[in-house]
């Protein structure tokens, strides 16, 4: 392998795979990025065996071959290296980096100990816009479980009802829901929220169709000259529909910069509660308010001007509150509750198919 | 204690203060700020009972009084009020914040059992522009040892030679030394760094004349509404000027963003030897090289263009190497040397004053 690529480029396609090699596994050639000449370019891979990440390169080829190198060395190298063309040229089992005045050896290993995962052979193709998936997966993604104990939960559910798209996440505490796109292909995943979070790197800059490739075991992504596969989770996901309720006795508009606000504040004093705040809504005085009492620290009371239908009060983690109205698209928001013993739901005032459900917590 | 104040001074001074109390002292009221009517105004003031800053801000008083409350709470709390007028009331040993959609209430700790630094009685005045003494000490500081076991070493060194104030500061491993100004007073001093941490926040925003204020035992620093105080450091300084070689074998003078550059990228492969580099100069071809074998890692050689004189090579800790060039405030800088056992010396190319010394290691 001896070929010429511009630092730009080079840096690039390492930002995008390097950080899916890792250092923690049992496999050391995991630690390693993959730099391989395919079709008259340089593909770049990396995977930690439940994703995979390749990327191609345009390249000025002289000669062919492949080799793995650290990831994070090489990154740091590259990245630090002035704008222009670097030479990189395999001798055996290790890589000469040249510029005018930087000359780097990294030593690597073997090509051949790279796993490599199997293709997908008759997989659903589908497609959606790259950023309306990327908004789309940062609004769900957080209500997904981090406890490897129940993996089911630690992954986004992506299916279909009546024609619709929908893509969830529950981790038992709280649920988002977000409506997605019309489809006539029967879709059924369930995709590690660890590989979406590699995606969404991936997405942040791109613009155009994103691919997506399933079969039962792998779903690929594909855009512009990145492929992602990830292994998908085994295991029925819950019916979390019927966890929502379809009518409420209280409802509440108001700002979502007020609410979030008002709930920042009073969660310093609920430190004391585990994050606990109370949320009460009162037609009469048509405000919101969000109180808490810590016996050591002191007491906070802060109001929100809102229109309110009904009233009530309902207990709730002011940390799950907060970053529920954080991914809300949408200056105004409406809160939906039964009492205190029922989910509170919180949406766009404006329906954009997008819904996120709480669980009180026992006051 | 009944007052007006708005939340943008109070935000601005609880941000000065607040950093000092900590919370994991063994005297609980050190995680307090005190809050005090002081001549119509409202003080604030934190102390680690080694440092002891405060601050008056202007309020509309309506009664009198003080007390203590949790810094860290009371500072996220009026940081993230509204902009405006907030109204704080003390109640006994409780305080009150209100504002027009916020009502909160911190439990606090009597006034008494706040510690007062002793008063500065027959001390010496001077004055320094503010940000002349910022930059200069931004220069020093990281010279200053973190190694409590040699206390002396923890502390930036002000003295006078020659009529010339001059502010320094060594680990051993190396060494920094600025100029100030002339002066006529008999001034030496031993200010523990973690003390000027604390002032360089207060200074970062700060112009016109720092006043300061020492005797024996303290330093009183004095800036707008501020005051810092903190305790000296006893002890003898070491002679460190004698370390300073006053002629050299080998000079050099090049960019400071490519000398870093090179350094930093060498430096990737310098992990193995604990950062550990080599930089020769070379007069034939008018180049510092930066060079590291790691056995692991593979190696790398950097050059920069240079005007040398003389010519030779000495092993260097790429760490203090990057973070001299990162303070010098000069496009381009003189690296000289005498062979690979005496240290190296580096200054700006136009002497501003400043002089930055690194041991050599063995190689």
């Amino acid at each position: 392998m001896k070929l010429k690529v511009t630092q730009e480029n080079l840096t690039k396609a390492l930002n995008y795979v390097a950080r899916v090699a890792s250092t923690r596994g049992t496999l050391p050639v995991l630690a390693n990025v993959l730099l391989s000449v395919e079709d008259n370019r340089l593909r770049l891979a990396a995977t930690n065996l439940d994703i995979a990440i390749s990327c191609h390169i345009g390249a000025q080829i002289q000669t062919g071959g492949s080799l793995t190198v650290p990831a994070r060395l090489l990154q740091d190298l590259i990245s630090s290296l002035p704008a222009g063309v670097i030479e990189l040229e395999q001798d055996d089992m290790r890589l000469k980096i040249r510029t005018d005045h930087y000359k780097s050896v990294i030593n690597g290993v073997s090509a051949e100990e790279f796993p490599v995962m199997p293709a997908i052979e008759k997989g659903i193709h589908w497609s959606i816009p790259a950023q309306t998936f990327k908004e789309s997966l940062q609004q769900v993604i957080l209500a997904a479980s981090n406890d490897e104990s129940r993996p089911v939960l630690t992954g986004l559910y992506i299916h279909v009802i009546d024609g619709k798209l929908y893509i969830a996440s529950t981790d038992s505490y709280r649920l988002a829901e977000k409506r997605l796109t019309k489809t006539d292909k029967d879709i059924t995943l369930l995709i590690p929220a660890s590989a979406l979070q590699d995606l969404l790197r991936v997405l942040s800059d791109k613009s155009g169709e994103l691919e997506i490739v399933c079969d039962q075991q792998q779903v690929l992504f594909k855009i512009a000259d990145i492929e992602l596969v990830a292994r998908l989770i085994e295991g029925k996901y819950p019916d979390y529909r019927k966890l929502i309720p379809q009518n409420f006795s209280t409802t509440a508009i108001l700002s979502r910069a007020e609410f979030t606000n008002v709930t920042k504040v009073t969660s310093l004093f609920a430190r004391e509660s585990a994050g606990s705040v109370v949320v009460s809504a009162d037609e009469s005085s048509g405000s919101v308010w969000v109180r808490a009492v810590a016996s050591q620290l002191g007491e906070n009371d802060a109001s929100a001007t809102a229109k309110v239908s009904g009233g009530g009060e309902i207990t709730l983690n002011s940390r799950y509150l907060i970053e529920a109205l954080q991914v809300i698209d949408s200056d105004e928001v409406k809160l939906a509750f039964n009492g205190k013993l029922e989910p509170v739901v919180i949406t766009a005032v404006e329906d954009d198919g997008y819904l996120h459900l709480i669980m009180p917590l026992k006051s």
